[in-house]
C-alpha cells in the first residue's frame, strides 16, 4: 500500500520477517554515529518510524538529508538489539545510498525535545515540526477521527451536503469574518459561523437527514480551546424527538473514539441540566472523579448564623484528607476565588476527632453552629477525621457555581487524562437571565429551540422555570458540542418571541428569511453540532487544540509561517469598492 | 436505519412485503384525488419516495402539508397497481392522520415541471426545489462520490489534512477573495484558491500521502462550470513518479465511478498533449465519438494551392456523410467560426462520385488541387461518396485547434451523456507561449512542475519544445482536474526560473515563502486536484454544475435566497480599518 516506484517498504515496517531482503527505503536522516573505521550507522526516518542503515562513512550525509537506501535486511549483531524500538531486531546492510536531497539544520531537533520549543518557532517552521512523531501521531488520529465520524453518519442513513462559505451577514451571534463583494462594491458576504441556516432549510428540503463536517469560523479572540477556524461535525434530522438525536451523534463519537482507542466507550450516560447543576456545580460536569456537592440547606435551616440563615441554597463539597493539606493561605485563596467568582464568602471546615469519639468541626466560625448542626453537617457530608469541608450559602445559582468552580480547581485532572467520561446534559432551560435594560428573559440556546412540553403552560407564568429540549455533550469537563428539537410550528415561535420582547416586526426584520420558509411546510426537527478539533485534542491526549490541527494560527491570530495577514494592496482593495483608512502610530 | 420516534418506514419503501403491518409514515403531501363519497387519495412524499394513503374525506389535507399518517399497508384494489412505481402494488389504509404542519401552496410544482421554472425563482425557493426527486438523487449522488473517493484515498495510505481558510494573499493565479483582518486593521487574510503552498510543505514535513476534499474559492466571472466555490480532491505524495500518482488518482475516480453507476470503468487510457493535439486538436479530447484529424502535410507537400503552400501543418477532419446535410449557409457559418478562432480560412470539399468510379471532390477550390492531390486527399481522410471534409493549412498549433473546435461543435454530445470516457493527458509542455513584453517563455503549469527528463538538455536551446510532468484528467471532454511531478532541486528550479525570466532576488521575493522550506530536505513529490463539482455533475447526468450544488450562487453570484451579498455596514467595516467608498450612481 505504501510502496512505490522509489521504495519498497516504510522504514518503521521492517521486521525480521524480511531478513534477507533487498529492500529500498526513503526518508530523512535524523541520527548519524561513527561505527568503526570505515562505517556509520544512519538513522532513516518516515512518518512510520526509523531503521537503522549501516553506510560507507565516506558518505557525506548529514541531519535531515533526503536519502533513498537500498539494501539487504539483516539481523543486527547480538548486543546491539533494541526493544524499545519496533525495528530494533533489525538493520540495513550492504546500503546503496541516494542523496535525493541535501538540507540545511534544522533549527530545533526534530523529535520530542522541540515539545520544549517557543510555539511561535514551532509553527514557524510547521512543516519542520510536523516531521516529529508527536505530530505526525496527531494528524493521524485526526484523519481516523474523521473518517469514523463520517462512516458512522453515512452508515445512519444520513446525507452528506455541502453549505456555501461565501453566506449572508448576520446580525446574531458572535463577530463574523466579512469578504467584500467585488462584483458589488461595498457589498459583502461573511464566513460561516455555523450552517445553521441552510442546515435547517435542509430539513425543509425534504433532505432528512443531513451531515458535514463543516469548516465554521469566528472573529473571536484565541485562546488554547479556540481558533478563527473549527470544524465541527454539523447534523440535523428530520421526524424526531430528542433521542432520535442523541442515538445518532453518541453512534458516532463512539465510534470515533473506538476507532482511536480501539476500546468501545460505555453507553453515554445522561443528566439533567438541574441535577448536574445540583452535583457538580456546573453545566459541563467532569465525571472523572467524585466531591459532589452535597444539600445542607435542611441541615441549617433554623440556624441562627447569619451567613447561612435565610439562604435560598446551603451546600457543601468535601475534600477528602485535606485537613492538613489546606493551610490558612491556601485556605485565603480559595476565599478570594469564590469571592472572585461571586460568592458572598465562604465556610471552611476541618473534620478533627470529638471528645464522644465522633467528628466536630475546626472552623472560625464553628462557634456559631449548635451541636445538632454539626452533627447533620457530618452525617449528610459523610465527614471523616482530617477531612475539609467547603460550605456556600446564597441563591441556588451561584451557590452551585462557586462550588463547582472550587471542585474542578481542587480536583480535576488534565482534561485528556483518562478515563473518557461522556455525558449527555439535557433540560437545560429555555431562557437565561435577563436583559437589564428591558427586563424580557433571554434565549439560553437560540429562539428557535423547542420548550419542553411539560411546561409550555408556565411559559408566561413562570418563564425562568420553563425548560427545553436543548441539550450538550460533554467529555471530560470539556463541551464538545451542542444542539436541540427546534420549533417548527409558527404558533409556538411566535409565543417563544413574545417571551424574549421580540415584536413580529423585529421578528420578521431579524428572522424572516428563516422563518418564511417554514410556512411552505416545515418538518419537525433537531439536530446537533459538535467541535472535532476538541474532541480530537482529548483522544490524542494534548490540552491545546493547536497541537492537533496541521496550520493553526497563533493566539495573535497570525500565521508565522507565511506572515498572514499582511498588508492590503490598496488598488486590490479599491477594486471591492473600499479605501484602507490611514492608521495614526 | 431510517425508523424514528415518528416512523417506522420511508414512504417509497413499503412493498408487497409489509401488508397487513401498521405502519408510520411521515412527509409532505405531493397529490390528493376525491376517491368516491367520504374518501381522498393522498400522494405521501419523503426522499424515498411516495406512497398512497387512502385518507378519511373530512381531513383537510392540501399539498404540501407536512402529515404524519398511520395505517395498515393493504394491496391495491385490482386495476389501480401502478407497476411504474416501486410502492405501485400497495396503498396505506385506515388512516388515522397527523397534521404536523400546514402549508402556504408553493410557487411552483414540486416535480419535473419545476424544470421549467427559471433558475433565480428556483434558487431563491431553493428549499422547496430540493424537495424535488431530481434534486434529492443529485445530493445523494454527490454525498456517494465523496464517501468513495475518501474511501479510497484513505485504503491507499493517504491521509486526511485540513488546510486552512484564512491564507496569505499571493500576487499569482487567479483573483483570491480577500478577508479583512480585524486584529490587524488594513491587513487581509486570503481565502484558497487551492491548498497548493500548504500540501507541499506536508510533503516536506513528511506526511508522506496527503488528500482533502477542500474548498477552493476563486473571485472569478461566474459561468455554467465555474462557481466561486467548488471542491476538489486534492492530494499529494512523496517519494513518488508519475505512474503512482496517476494510479492513485485513477483509483479513487473509478471508485466514485463505481458508486454511481453500479459499474466499474475500464483502465483510464493515456494520451500524450502531442498525440491529443495532433488527434483530436485539443488539449482536453472527448473520446467518445471519431472524427478524428487526419494528417494531409504530405499530400499537399508539393501544391501550387497559395493557401497549402508552405503552411507548416495541413489537417482535415471528415463529417461522414456530411455533404447533404451541410449547406452553404452552414459552411459559411463554420468557416466564421474557424476564422474566429483564429484560422485563415477553411476549406471544405465535398466528396462526390467521379468519372471513373473514384471519389473527386466538390469545392471552391477543387480547381486548385492535382489529380494526385485529390487522390492523396481521398486517400488520407478515407472520404466516401457523401462525405464533408473540413481543411485547415496553418502552423501546427493553430490548426490543430481550429479543426479540434470544429470538431467538438459538429459532434461533440452533451457532457453527460454515456460512455464515459476518461483520459489522462500526459507530457504538457513546460512552457507555453511568451511574454508580450519581455519574449520570456511563460509556465503551461506552474512554475513548479518538474521538467520531462529527457528533455532537460534543451532547457536553454529550445526551451519551447521541453515537455513537463505535468497531467490532466479529461473526462468527456471535461478537464477534472490537472497535477504534476514538483520540481525539489533547488538548482533546477533555479534553470526554471532563470528560463522563465525570473532573477533570485524576483524569487526570493515572490516564492520565498514557499521555497526556503525546501532547503530544509524536500522530498521528490507529486500531486494532483480534481474538481468533484464537475465529477458529480457529469456522473449526475446534469450539464450544469449548479444542479449538483445545494446552495449554488447565480452567474451573477447572488444568492437570491438570503439576499446576499448584503451593504456592508459602515459601523462594522470601520472596525476593520476600512470604509466604504461612496458610489456615484
Amino acid at each position: 500500500m505504501s510502496s512505490t516506484s522509489m521504495r519498497t517498504h516504510l522504514c518503521g515496517d521492517l521486521r525480521p520477517d524480511q531478513i534477507g531482503d533487498t529492500v529500498s527505503v526513503c526518508g530523512w536522516v535524523g541520527r548519524r554515529r561513527e561505527h568503526g573505521e570505515h562505517l556509520a550507522f544512519v538513522d532513516l526516518r518516515d512518518h512510520s518510524g526509523i531503521v537503522q542503515c549501516v553506510i560507507n562513512d565516506d558518505i557525506d550525509v548529514r541531519s535531515e538529508y533526503v536519502l533513498r537506501i537500498t539494501g539487504v535486511v539483516r539481523e543486527r549483531p547480538e548486543g546491539t538489539i533494541n526493544d524499545n524500538l519496533p525495528t530494533g531486531q533489525i538493520e540495513i546492510g550492504d546500503c546503496e545510498v541516494e542523496i535525493l536531497r541535501t538540507a540545511t539544520p534544522p533549527p530545533f531537533p526534530i523529535d520530542a525535545r522541540a515539545d520544549d520549543v517557543d510555539e511561535n518557532i514551532r509553527l514557524q517552521y510547521r512543516y519542520l515540526d510536523l516531521r516529529r512523531e508527536r505530530m505526525q501521531k496527531n494528524l493521524r488520529i485526526r484523519s481516523a477521527v474523521n473518517a469514523a465520524v463520517r462512516n458512522s453518519m453515512a452508515d445512519q442513513g444520513f446525507v452528506e451536503v455541502e453549505t456555501p462559505m461565501l453566506v449572508p451577514s448576520t446580525p446574531e451571534g458572535a463577530r463574523e469574518f466579512l469578504v467584500p463583494s467585488r462584483k458589488e462594491p461595498g457589498s459583502f458576504y461573511a464566513l460561516p459561523q455555523s450552517p445553521q441556516l441552510f442546515k435547517q432549510l435542509l430539513m425543509v428540503g425534504g433532505v432528512d437527514r443531513y451531515y458535514q463536517i463543516a469548516r465554521c469560523l469566528r472573529d473571536e479572540d484565541l485562546r488554547a480551546d479556540r481558533q478563527y477556524e473549527f470544524m465541527q461535525l454539523d447534523m440535523e434530522m428530520s421526524f424526531v424527538d430528542q433521542d432520535d438525536v442523541l442515538e445518532a451523534v453518541s453512534a458516532s463519537v463512539l465510534d470515533a473514539a473506538e476507532a482511536v482507542t480501539g476500546e468501545r466507550p460505555d453507553p453515554i450516560e445522561r443528566i439533567t441540566w438541574r441535577d448536574a447543576m445540583n452535583r457538580f456545580g456546573i453545566d459541563k460536569p467532569d465525571l472523572r472523579f467524585g466531591m459532589e456537592l452535597r444539600e445542607l440547606t435542611d441541615a441549617f435551616a433554623s440556624t441562627e448564623f447569619k451567613a447561612f440563615a435565610g439562604a435560598e441554597a446551603i451546600k457543601g463539597i468535601k475534600v477528602d484528607g485535606g485537613a492538613d493539606e489546606y493551610g490558612r493561605n491556601q485556605l485565603d485563596k480559595l476565599t478570594d476565588k469564590a469571592k472572585g467568582a461571586g460568592a458572598k464568602g465562604l465556610v471552611w471546615m476541618k473534620a478533627v476527632a470529638g471528645d464522644d469519639g465522633g467528628v466536630r468541626f475546626d472552623s472560625p466560625v464553628a462557634k456559631f453552629l449548635s451541636d445538632d448542626e454539626v452533627a447533620g453537617l457530618a452525617a449528610a457530608m459523610d465527614a471523616a477525621v482530617g477531612d475539609l469541608v467547603l460550605i456556600v450559602a446564597d441563591d441556588w445559582e451561584p451557590t452551585c457555581e462557586v462550588l463547582g468552580m472550587l471542585r474542578n480547581e481542587i480536583g480535576r485532572p488534565p482534561v485528556h487524562q483518562g478515563p473518557y467520561r461522556y455525558v449527555w446534559v439535557v433540560e437545560f432551560p429555555l431562557f437565561v437571565g435577563r436583559d437589564k435594560e428591558t427586563g424580557n428573559p433571554k434565549s439560553g440556546h437560540h429562539p428557535f429551540t423547542m420548550p419542553h412540553p411539560d411546561d409550555v403552560d408556565k411559559f408566561e407564568s413562570d418563564p425562568m422555570s420553563v425548560r427545553s429540549i436543548a441539550y450538550d455533550l460533554v467529555l471530560n469537563g470539556w463541551e464538545l458540542g451542542s444542539g436541540s428539537i427546534r420549533i417548527h410550528e409558527p404558533e409556538l415561535q411566535r409565543r417563544v418571541f413574545a417571551g424574549l420582547g421580540i415584536s413580529d416586526e423585529e421578528a420578521e426584520r431579524k428572522f424572516g428569511f428563516f422563518l418564511n420558509p417554514f410556512e411552505y411546510g416545515a418538518p419537525p426537527h433537531g439536530g446537533f453540532a459538535f467541535g472535532l478539533d476538541r474532541l480530537v485534542a482529548i483522544l490524542a491526549g494534548e490540552d491545546n487544540i493547536r497541537e492537533v490541527i496541521a496550520y493553526p494560527k497563533t493566539q495573535s491570530g497570525q500565521d508565522p509561517m507565511t506572515n498572514s495577514p499582511t498588508a492590503g494592496d490598496p488598488k486590490a482593495v479599491e477594486e471591492l469598492g473600499l479605501r484602507i483608512i490611514p492608521r495614526v502610530d
